[in-house]
Formats: C-alpha cells, structure tokens, sequence
C-alpha cells in the first residue's frame, strides 16, 4: 500500500490501474481495488475519473502513449536522412510491440481486452503514429528522396503494409523464425515504392 | 435428408458438414449430425473420415481450396502483363474474403474457429497462395516488368503487406468507408517497389 501522504495526482491513480489490472484481470479490477491499493477512498479516485470507464480509457491511452512517445523522438531527429528515419521508426515500432508483448504477456493480453473496448482511444493512437509517418515522408518528399503525390496517403499504405508487425492480432506471428527477415523484406519493397 | 440411394462420396460428407457446422455452430457439431443429415450411419462417415478431427480438417481445406483454385486461373491467364495479373490476384483474393465474410457472416465465424484449429492446413494454403504470387512476379522479373532479387521473397512481402485486406484478423476494418481507396493506394506502392 502507498503511503497516503503524498498527493493523489491522476498518473498515480494510473500507475496503480495498471498493477490492479495486471493482478485482477480486466474482467475482474474494479475502482475499489485501485483505491485500496491507494490506500484512499473510492470517492477519491473518482473526483479524477469520473466513471469506471473513463479510468479504463485513460489507462488504455498512457498505454499507447508510451509507443507514441519514443517514436515521435525519431520522427524529431531531422538531422539523419528520411529513409533512415522510417526505417528506425518502423523498426522502433515493431520492437515496442514485440518486447510488450514478449516481457509481459499478462498485461499485453489485459490491454488486448483493453483496446477492444476502446476503439475511439486506439483509432486517435493511429492517427498519430499515421500524423508521425506523413512528417518523415513528407520532408522526404521536399528533399527529393521520396517520391509520392500524397505523404498522407503514402503514410498510412505504410502503416497498414506493416500490420502484421505491429497489429495485436498477429502477436503470435512475432516470434516466429524468420520474422527479422520478413520485416526486413517487407520494409526494402515499401522504400523502394516511395523512392 | 438426401436420398441413401445417392452414392456417399467424400465430397456429399463435405457438404454436408458445411451445412451442420452453419446450423450448429462448430462447437456442438458432431459426426452424428452429419451422418444423419445424410440418412446414413456415423459408421459410414467414419468409413471416409477416420476421425471427427480429420471431417473438419477436410471441410476447412475445401473451404479454403475455393479461394486459391479462384485465384489460380489468374496466374495461369499468362496472356496479360504481369502488373494486371498481380492487381487483379490481390483484387480477386480481397474480393473473396470480403465476399465470404459478408455474404454469410454465420459461416464465415464458423470457419475462424476451424482455421484456428487447423492450423497446418492454414500453413500449406498460405503456402499456395505465396506460390501463386511467386509464380506472377517470376514472370515479370523474366519480362523485365518487376526487378526483384528473389521472387519469393518479394511474394511473401506482398502477401504480408496486403495481409489487412485477407487476413481474417481484420474483416471488422473490410466495410469500413475508404478501404477500397487505401487498398488501391496499398496495391500502387506495392507495385512501384516491385518496379
């Protein structure tokens, strides 16, 4: 149990979600679990998160904002070439999902359940990683590497092209033999139809 | 019930497997279901399949086997250039798993469950399809059309790339408004790699 001096800020709330949920399961953690794993009232948890599902939403979001986060570092480094950035953040991408879905499959299995119950969380998630591939296509696009009509568009072809290395519903295909070499494959053929 | 005077070949087994697994739902299906469905005993059904477990392996290698034998007319339609062939093979095989996802949803659950059960079958229909693809770019690597180092391995890149748009995983996203736009921008960058 935390001590209850320090303050009750929303990310703690979260942090404590995220332990509840991986010990309880999704279909079991409720808000009185967090709140006693807090050592505070349950009425505490709520002047933050007004409903139950609004905790699930945030947790589910601080989840995927992890991914997000490290990526847009790549996307930033506009001091190294376009190609090398896309391949880094698609590589970058790909290893994120991997290691949470290979060091932790308990709570990888959890926020399955999680973003299936949160399609509007997920669906702004895509939009950025998608918003973080359209920038490095588009300055691509500038300096004369890449050659597309529309970076958007362009953007998410490559997302979804790369699917299969970074949607949960191919987990099981990630640790397969010759994956490495698949990705690899895959990403060679996606710069040689934007150059 | 089929008339018994009616010879039982394995094929009228198949049939009507299909048709117990759509009404009972792969869960409850039995072998008697189906030999009663046929008016003959489970004896006889045994007598073409050894095992419940091999009737359903069969059923889903025929359903499978419906798709790729669709599929294989394109590749062997040598006549038309290599880039129709692989637009056309990718159209034919979205188109068939659209088809069969929305036509009879019912049916379409029940062979992901048997899918997931059988999972070599799965294997050697990829494998098919992979060898179809191999097949179309080999072609156009010979004509000068496509510049791959190894066909193969650009086969089952495009396979990959395309998997949002076959794999069962991601029929919820085949009704979706725009996905025949982002499958024909998909389909564009994947030919322009292999140019």
């Amino acid at each position: 149990m935390a001590p209850t001096s320090e303050t009750l800020t929303a990310e703690r709330i979260l942090e404590a979600t995220e332990e509840v949920l991986r010990r309880h399961g999704p279909a079991k953690a409720t808000v009185v679990d967090v709140a006693r794993a807090l050592g505070v009232s349950h009425g505490s948890v709520y002047r933050h998160f007004r409903t139950k599902a609004a905790l699930r939403e945030a947790v589910t979001k601080r989840w995927l904002d992890r991914t997000s986060e490290k990526l847009a570092r790549i996307v930033e480094a506009t001091d190294r070439d376009p190609v090398t950035r896309l391949r880094d953040w698609l590589t970058a991408l790909f290893d994120a999902k991997r290691h949470k879905a290979g060091d932790d499959p308990e709570l990888f299995a959890t926020y399955t359940v999680l973003t299936d119950e949160n399609g509007s969380v997920v669906g702004e998630h895509i939009a950025e990683l998608t918003a973080q591939l359209t920038r490095i296509i588009t300055e691509g696009a500038g300096s004369g590497t890449f050659a597309v009509p529309d970076p958007a568009v362009a953007a998410r072809a490559v997302f979804q092209a790369t699917g299969r290395f970074h949607d949960p519903c191919h987990a099981r295909e990630w640790t397969q033999p010759g994956v490495g070499e698949e990705f690899t494959a895959l990403v060679d053929l996606l710069v040689r139809g934007l150059s």
